[in-house]
């Protein structure tokens, strides 16, 4: 049942040689790029056109982009190092507005920078803390799966919406990792996978996964979902998150509320898989959550093909928010999180 | 406030010169070719690849497809008449299987054959028929729209899924001559028109149309749909139907069941805009109701361009059910039907 290692540590961040490695989402499936960066303007401009994308992975390739603007800086310097530091952070931290975990690794690489001992320069000091960074995502998945596995019953065919898999993170993946530790356990037998208009990471990147890890799906309109749910054919759904409330409202890609609606309707379990750095415990519900709208032209064209008249207005918005009371648990690395969230969520 | 005749006419069907005039819906909005079918086949091709859709359309086709049919049968031979009659019905009967107004036009074909006069070839007879189907379209759209307007207050914001338009009828259109009237009446603002994957007929056609009418609009994906409604942007659902059965459960583009799921969450009334001709009496409730599923191809491709891995499989299932429950009116050329729609959906 096990698939082979190669498959299962898959990442698309990587640091080599001072530069960040970045596989370009935007360019899969039909082309595995992978984007040298050697700047942190190039990291910015990777998170804001989407070519790494995903709470997790974002927080990741954010780390790694601090220690790109420290490179070179006099360690000799404290102020030099200081400012670098903080022009990084403002520039990182204006790429997106919803999810959580960017803002969460940029500040907790501000309280390593203040930690930092003598003699060693700020770049490799939050080098090491980076790797770690990436390496406790990964282990926080390869949890969440296990943790999330145990929803499951044998057989179970689960929908997921969007791509919250090992391109969503350091590896593994949040949802998907929870699919995969299922599957492993013989308690998945398909995958529904939405195409998540409308730039398509369930049809681009959440297939090309399970392709390569060998896991049954089927590719549907994200408007399907209903007609599968009202057919008798979701027994589970599984999504990730960009951020989540103190009070367990979860902001997600565009449709996963939709999604939940259904679920709800049709007594199906709908789970949240996301790291604790997801959670953010600062924002009481999902409306102080800022949801980010992006450009008509992703809703007007599908791979440089028009699909609308040029005068037609479009509107965008990147994420929904699911209310608490549809979502029926909380997976994270340190377990099952049950309603109420309030006390759920709180740190252990 | 009033629109130019000339939008308002609009139809997406004409006979000229012994010839079907079909404008193909497949390369709009970006081109306005008419084919020009002179056998049946190509009518029958036609409506297999969706050059022409939506019901009420299909319908109209079909009833000149028969004509193409007869056009040249010697009419002094009646069973030659009758065989090439029949073969013609055969053809364009297996061309899709959930709308029910192509069935209904071709067995009325077939009594209107029954009552030609002699003397009158069976081709000439049947268009007259034809002819006479398509104008009764129009009009029971035009009076649908006034119907369908009374359900509105000044100034709402409605949402519409797929082309339920004047390329989807005769002219004017069900859902959108709904929206057409209301608008006229200064009762919308602002059209939501969800893009309606996997062949876009919202982006492509309704936009289109809504454009031409002048009609502010807004294309959303389909997943949008639950956001918009949860900040409270929508104040009305109104869409076409395929099929209606006898207990008001409705046939619609896949979709639509979720758009009402939705509607019904959040107080929206949604209402099915449908001729007479939609509702078959014969069919008890939705589930007797066949739903085409289509190539995987539209889901895996956009355009040409594939969207997905090679190796991924798609469902793609056409329409979906919404249950009577969730219908708050169907509106018909006839007035408001209300639940229960056992009672008012009979013939008056």
């Amino acid at each position: 049942m096990d698939q082979p290692q190669k498959t299962d540590a898959f990442s698309p961040i990587a640091w080599e040689d001072s530069t960040l490695l970045l596989l370009d989402q935007t360019l899969l499936p039909r082309e595995e790029v992978w984007l040298r960066c050697r700047q942190p303007e190039e990291v910015a401009d990777a998170i804001c056109r989407l070519a790494v994308r995903g709470a997790p992975a974002i927080g990741v390739a954010a780390a790694y982009g601090l220690v790109l603007g420290l490179l070179g800086a006099d360690s000799r310097d404290g102020s030099e190092e200081s400012a670098r530091f903080e022009a990084t952070f403002r520039l990182l931290a204006a790429t997106r507005p919803t999810a959580v975990n960017l803002r969460w690794a940029l500040e907790q690489g501000r309280r390593e920078l203040g930690q930092k001992p003598p003699g060693v320069s700020a770049a490799e000091h939050l080098l090491a803390w980076a790797r770690r960074l990436q390496a406790e995502d990964l282990a926080a998945c390869r949890a969440m799966g296990e943790w999330g596995a145990s929803l499951f019953a044998p057989g179970n065919r689960v929908l997921t919406h969007c791509n919250a898999g090992a391109l969503a993170t350091a590896g593994y993946g949040t949802a998907v990792g929870v699919i995969t530790s299922a599957f492993r356990q013989g308690k998945v037998s398909l995958v529904f996978v939405d195409e998540t208009r409308p730039l398509l990471q369930g049809a681009r990147l959440t297939a090309w996964e399970l392709g390569r890890l060998d896991i049954p799906h089927r590719l549907v309109t994200d408007s399907s979902v209903g007609a599968l749910m009202s057919r008798g054919l979701v027994d589970r759904v599984v999504v990730g998150a960009d951020r989540i409330a103190r009070n367990g409202d979860a902001a997600n890609k565009i449709g996963t509320y939709t999604v939940a609606v259904l679920a709800a309707r049709h007594g199906v379990p709908f789970y949240v898989a996301a790291p604790r750095s997801t959670i953010d415990l600062a924002t009481a519900t999902g409306a102080d959550i800022p949801i980010e709208e992006r450009a008509e032209d992703e809703v007007k064209n599908l791979g440089g093909l028009a699909v609308a008249p040029p005068a037609t207005r479009a509107l965008n918005f990147a994420f929904d928010v699911t209310p608490a009371e549809l979502i029926a648990a909380i997976i994270t690395e340190e377990g099952i999180h049950l309603p109420p969230y309030e006390h759920s969520l709180l740190p252990r």
